[in-house]
């Protein structure tokens, strides 16, 4: 079955039957937007993906014991910026249950039909009053244009340089279905700050089991495919909100289609969380192919995507090859030097086992730029993946170096 | 069995039975020594590490072919700095036993009695007939006084910012045994250059399994436990060579004796490479204890150590304990939050799930020093371990995002 994608504008209110806004509670010294609020008007489905960190925070807890009593129903999710609520032991756990509950008295839903998610200095106690004062305002202000979603988008931010949103539409059957989404992240931006987070609501309906499915492979793809700086959160979530205002129900034949305008948006978003990545001035795509399996070729990947020695070298133009083939040898993969191969952008600069220097002029031109590709073949398979990362700034030094106090 | 162990002034030289020089081969563009030569008066037994990466350099091929057919027995170590004569395919390889070949013709040895090693530049072709031009001369010129010792440390540097040598004498049985050693290194120093080295010497005897043995004891206590950037070089290895000249050989009741000798003499090296790491300003020692096993304890240690949240932290002296907790959450171990602690220097900043932000003070006090320690408890065990790193600063991706060309 084919199908065409639409990239269109918009965000999380793009599909039909959400409302969004985003307030200031003061969480933020900077009484900037720090609350924000998402509603499906009627039960959406919901699928999400947590953080991996042993050190998970109290709103990740919170959210996953919601989804498992809800079964995956979910009426709201509510996320302040700010405070990560992380560390801060069984208070943090009262806290984040504080304000799923009073989200669901203010909406009128049971408190398990709400999902927490906080992002902001980690071992601080989240001033749990002013999310509570501020919540009425926040139901009050909610709409579902596109200005809606876009404060939204901007009270999820910490020190994004950017609000990052995207959607999409796919036809299902002659019925248009939308997704829509919106992301935070910058690696870890200020000392103590961190998290990404991700929030994509569609229109289609679909069994959750098949929710969850499309969530974690789009994620895959997308979210799980980009580095800033190699590290993980406490925090990081990205949740997925089906409401089926669209009236299509997303079944095993437009499954793939689904997927596919699922993973557009997430790659939008996370493309943005690394266009964005602190100090960044480029985009750099990581194609590695050759490898002997798709897990080893995400492995060498992201070995290279995180290698200060490459990222260093993309910030300085420098075409320097012998980075990538010492990260591929070193990345525990298979690996064979006499087959392997190494292009920065179209230029090849080592295959056969010699280099190809004088291409080098060539490719450090192409590094001028600032969407740039570097393609690794391990020489050992067939097997191939994608990832996405940033150049690595003396600003990333400084920025992350500040005095947190 | 108790044993004294002095440190000394000294280096490759030190232990009887060794000869050394450094000249300049014209390697080096800027025509400083480029070229070490290490004899051994007999042969000597040797032991020897090597890189883990898979695009391993012709040096690294033939030094592991000359131990085998030797059996370990070696006259003569022969080093060039300037090229790293890797990913330079077979003529990389003919060039690598030219030089065996060459310094044995000279030294009188058969040519799997020498071990070679490289170090500098990927990918560039080696200019073998400088090499051979010089060796004549570094063997007119080999000595076994300190000052000899000296020459070839600093004939292996490439932008080591300060030559590493280290010595030390233990007693067994009434008699002295002496360990000297030398190495470079510095992280990835310029685009291209790369590797660590490491020389080590003694005029003990022992059987080349207890030799080996003793080898790997003390590289991975040191060597295998320091880290600049997360990186391992094609060019990576540290040779050890018996001379027996002391006329003390080394059993397994003196075993232990001699292993802390060795280990004390590859500790005060590899953390000369910390030190002298690219853009290093603090040598930093990272503990991870409450492990549940050793292999995961020198994980999280690891992880921590190449963090770049961490090591900027550091570097600008922010006490930021959040940043340990999230890494050891998220370096794949076993860790329990509730049970974990972090201490900056000796100050507990976060323990039994709670912040004790009210030290920060005293430990952002601490942390202006440049000799360092951070300690994070996993609180799932009782296994423990140490590792050394630096901090990480903008100078580091000043160096590393310069033009190669």
């Amino acid at each position: 079955m084919s199908s065409t994608i639409s990239i269109i504008t918009g965000g999380v209110t793009t599909p039909r039957g959400f409302r969004a806004t985003g307030v200031s509670a003061g969480i933020k010294a900077s009484r900037g937007l720090d609350l924000a609020l998402l509603v499906s008007d009627a039960p959406a489905r919901a699928a999400a993906v947590f953080t991996t960190n042993l050190a998970v925070a109290a709103p990740v807890v919170v959210s996953r014991e919601h989804l498992e009593r809800s079964a995956g129903a979910t009426r709201a999710i509510v996320v302040n910026s700010g405070c990560a609520n992380a560390c801060t032991g069984d208070e943090g756990l009262r806290v984040a249950r504080d304000m799923a509950w009073e989200t669901a008295r203010l909406v009128n839903c049971p408190a398990d039909q709400v999902l927490v998610a906080s992002t902001g200095v980690i071992g601080v106690a989240l001033p749990v009053e002013r999310v509570r004062g501020a919540l009425p305002m926040a139901v009050d202000a909610l709409g579902a244009g596109q200005d809606d979603g876009a404060l939204a988008a901007r009270a999820i931010m910490t020190t994004d340089p950017f609000p990052k949103e995207a959607a999409a539409e796919i036809a299902v059957g002659g019925l248009g279905v939308r997704i829509g989404g919106m992301a935070k992240g910058s690696g870890m931006i200020e000392p103590m700050l961190a998290t990404m987070l991700g929030f994509v609501t569609t229109d289609a309906t679909m069994p959750t089991a098949l929710l969850d499915r499309a969530l974690r492979e789009a994620v895959d793809r997308t979210f799980n495919a980009i580095t800033v700086d190699g590290e993980c959160s406490t925090n990081d979530c990205v949740m997925l909100l089906a409401s089926g205002a669209s009236g299509v129900t997303i079944d095993e034949g437009s499954y793939a289609a689904f997927v596919a305008g699922l993973t557009a948006v997430c790659r939008e978003l996370a493309l943005g969380i690394v266009r964005g990545g602190e100090g960044a001035t480029k985009l750099v795509t990581v194609v590695v192919t050759g490898a002997a399996s798709s897990a080893e070729a995400r492995q060498a990947a992201k070995a290279i995507a995180n290698s200060l020695l490459v990222k260093t070298a993309i910030h300085g133009g420098d075409p320097n090859w012998g980075r990538l083939i010492a990260v591929a040898g070193r990345a525990s993969v298979a690996f064979e030097l006499s087959r392997a191969a190494v292009a920065i952008g179209p230029t090849v600069l080592f295959k056969n086992g010699r280099p190809y220097d004088e291409a080098a002029p060539e490719a450090a031109e192409y590094l001028k730029g600032t969407d740039l590709t570097v393609s690794v073949d391990l020489g050992a398979g067939a097997a191939s993946s994608t990832v996405w990362t940033c150049d690595l700034s003396a600003e990333y030094v400084r920025i992350n170096a500040d005095y947190r106090t």
